[in-house]
């Protein structure tokens, strides 16, 4: 009876708010559902801690006495395992780092400030470091379109938990796509905001001069809603700056499309047909359209993981890799090594690069508001990517990678299925601080006739 | 007669500009002055290069073609021998690394478009790596004060030149004070811009992504005139950003002092007194003052040498000094090998720690407009730097070193002298873009009755 009173209910922020306001249901029976449909579920690896039946039931009395309309008033939510919250472990999905936290990450507290639930923590690929989801000792989620295909990585529990339905909203990282890749490998959006609008206090860092907090739901809309919470000045983040509110309508924005010629999918066929279909219908949407070369994109992305950047999850991870050479994913521990061999030469060379890459793109977006790209342009299994994971890896951040890189912020929402039934995506690009528009632009792409349906 | 005429008139922008238009000289007269000048000076090391007559009129029939109404039409000036000059060699003080230069650097191209006459180029410390003007195999150039002080680097022969009145202006650099510390040896005026808005292409790279093109001056006018000239973004220079025109008038300007304890002046009471009276004169002038606390910006100044950033020279001249180990200053060849050592992981962490400083420094700019310090904490002999290089260049940049490390934009005046008759100087320092505000602040902190007679 209580199963089916719900199921009428879309498990969205704004379905849930509406639910509790119009009394057709009560946080306590959805945090119920939620237990039940992780426990359904069993082993599938999306989670790493879930919240007691115990703790909830102690914090939904705490979030009775809220004021009702707070943002996110008794609203579920995960949250990615290299995020802080005080006396939780945070484990990074590596067993023998875990620790328990002594602070809750400000991103985190801004949230459960604004009434919401927080019921565990998600699954990833270990030390933040992949974009396939297959690196983790807490076991491989695979993606809701397909048991053999990867969830995507690094947030790979988060993307799954949303994209189950478990929860309405996840909050993930993102420093070269792990906050892209995998909404778009599992149909659902995810938006990368501009670097420092959300607080990265608490945040266990993989590049620290790159890392985003990111955030995963399922609608665009519920992004725009949780984003408002969270974002924020704090000075104790080296790279905060304050978020820039602009009121741009969404058909207004000058699009930026490379030639279709420019796109690799990688003898994708199926992604490839998709997404040009997606991008002929968001071309239809917009009438300032404008041709943008993709290379220095490109170049840019490049430059991440055959550059010196890597020498930052070194400078993160090298010490208790040294002290501890079994507890780390033979993957992950060789990427985070290879960090070792860069001298500041090689850093100061590969930043002037980038600072050129960085005006030239600056330039583009003179010409266009957003750019619009594939997230991704190819899927894999999991048999593919653990028989070649490095290469594999590097396709999935094809066009992600240069996001934070380029000063960034970014946005993949869904775009219909292939014709072999896979996730397709789109991303929105703008420079940092068109997170408005790019939220906005975004919510007009999902909102597309090629929209694909709910997978929950 | 001729010398009697011009002894009159002030060798300014300004004054120059004034006598062609009034009639009272010509470029001409000037220009045959200014060789004079320097001819008769002899080897004081001001000068490595010098125009000779013949391409002096070239250039005068040139001029005289020119609009009368240029800005800066008919005028002398200097160029640092860092910056290319088509034609020209560009020796950066290192005779084995010097080359012609088969373009002109668009910042000086800007200055003989607007009319001016370039005279030569200036000597400077060896690969503009020090703050003394005792580096250099073109001979020591001597502080106008006293033939036995320095006259400061890596802009020695700059400021010299424009403090004896040879030229009214020259194009200088600035790294780590290069652009700061000779004007202030010399009583005159200097302008490090925001990085970016004049343009580094055609600028031997000391550190790249720290350079700025400066400007020496006899007054803070003219340094504004030659700004407006050479100001103006560059698609070639990767860090190039546009200039932000601010009309808040300078009494308005919200000043930021330091306890006076957290000054350093190194023992020398001399220089102590001069500063603490001229900051007295400049209190009296702004109505809003503040406290401001000056550890963050010296903890980015220590930064600068300590730290990994001598891996940008390293990049730029390694292979030089291995294939020719006996070219170089022997005490610039140790500052630039000890480049090597550094590793990617020593930058990262560094520039951590810069941007937490950086993030520090912005909140400080909330509270105030500017900041006012002492340029330098006291003066050296060319005897003292000789004798401990290192130690006493490291006192020259105590004020300086942390300026384009935390973006910011300085401009050092006269302050009057010390009781012992050596040069007193005050910097005005302001966030990044704030230049005209810095500018007009400082045109009012030299016109205060402290301001120093003209040495020349």
């Amino acid at each position: 009876m209580l199963d089916e009173d719900l199921s009428d209910i879309p498990m969205t922020v704004a379905g849930l708010l509406a639910a509790y306001r119009s009394g057709a249901t009560t946080p306590a029976a959805v945090i119920a559902r939620v237990l039940e449909k992780i426990r359904e579920r069993g082993d599938d690896g999306v989670w790493i801690t879930v919240a007691d039946r115990a703790m909830l039931d102690a914090r939904l009395r705490e979030v009775a006495d809220l004021p009702r309309d707070l943002p996110l008033w008794g609203i579920p939510f995960g949250v990615k395992d290299s995020l802080d919250v005080r006396g939780w472990p945070t484990t990074l999905a590596c067993p023998g780092w875990s620790r328990v936290a002594t602070d809750t990450a400000p991103a985190v507290q801004a949230l459960l400030d604004a009434g919401a639930v927080m019921i565990g923590k998600n699954n990833l690929d270990q030390f933040a470091t992949g974009l396939n989801g297959t690196r983790s000792p807490y076991g491989i989620p695979r993606s809701v379109f397909d048991d053999e295909m990867i969830s995507g990585g690094s947030s790979s529990g988060s993307a799954v938990a949303v994209a189950l339905g478990e929860v309405p909203f996840a909050v993930a990282t993102d420093t070269a796509g792990s906050g892209r890749v995998p909404p778009a490998l599992n149909g659902i959006p995810g938006f990368k905001p501009s670097r420092g609008l959300i607080s990265t206090v608490g945040l266990v860092p993989a590049c620290r001069s790159l890392d985003c907090v990111s955030l995963i739901a399922g609608t665009v809309d519920d992004l725009a809603t949780v984003f408002d919470v969270v974002s924020g000045v704090d000075e104790r983040d080296a790279w905060s700056r304050p978020r820039r509110r602009t009121t741009m309508p969404a058909p207004e924005a000058r699009i930026g499309l490379p030639e279709a010629d420019e796109l690799d999918f990688f003898g994708d066929d199926a992604v490839r047909q998709a997404h040009l279909a997606a991008r002929d219908a968001i071309a239809g949407a917009f009438p300032e359209r404008r041709q943008v070369p993709l290379a220095p994109f490109l170049a840019a992305g490049e430059l991440l993981y055959q550059g010196p950047w890597v020498a930052e999850r070194y400078l993160e991870f090298g010490d208790f890799m040294a002290g501890h050479p079994d507890a780390v994913h033979p993957v992950v521990a060789g990427i985070i090594a290879s960090g070792a061999q860069y001298t500041a030469v090689d850093v100061f060379r590969a930043q002037y690069r980038m600072a050129e890459l960085r005006a030239e793109v600056g330039r583009i977006f003179e010409e266009v508001d957003v750019l619009v790209l594939p997230t991704i342009g190819t899927t894999f299994t999991v048999a593919q990517v653990l028989a070649d994971p490095v290469a594999t890896n590097t396709t999935l951040g094809h066009y992600t990678h240069f996001g934070n890189l380029l000063d960034l912020c970014a946005l993949t929402v869904p775009t219909g299925v292939t014709a072999d039934g896979r996730p397709s995506a789109a991303m929105i690009l703008g420079p940092a601080l068109s997170d408005d528009l790019v939220l906005r632009v975004g919510a007009a792409v999902a909102a597309l006739p090629h929209a694909l349906a709910p997978v929950h």
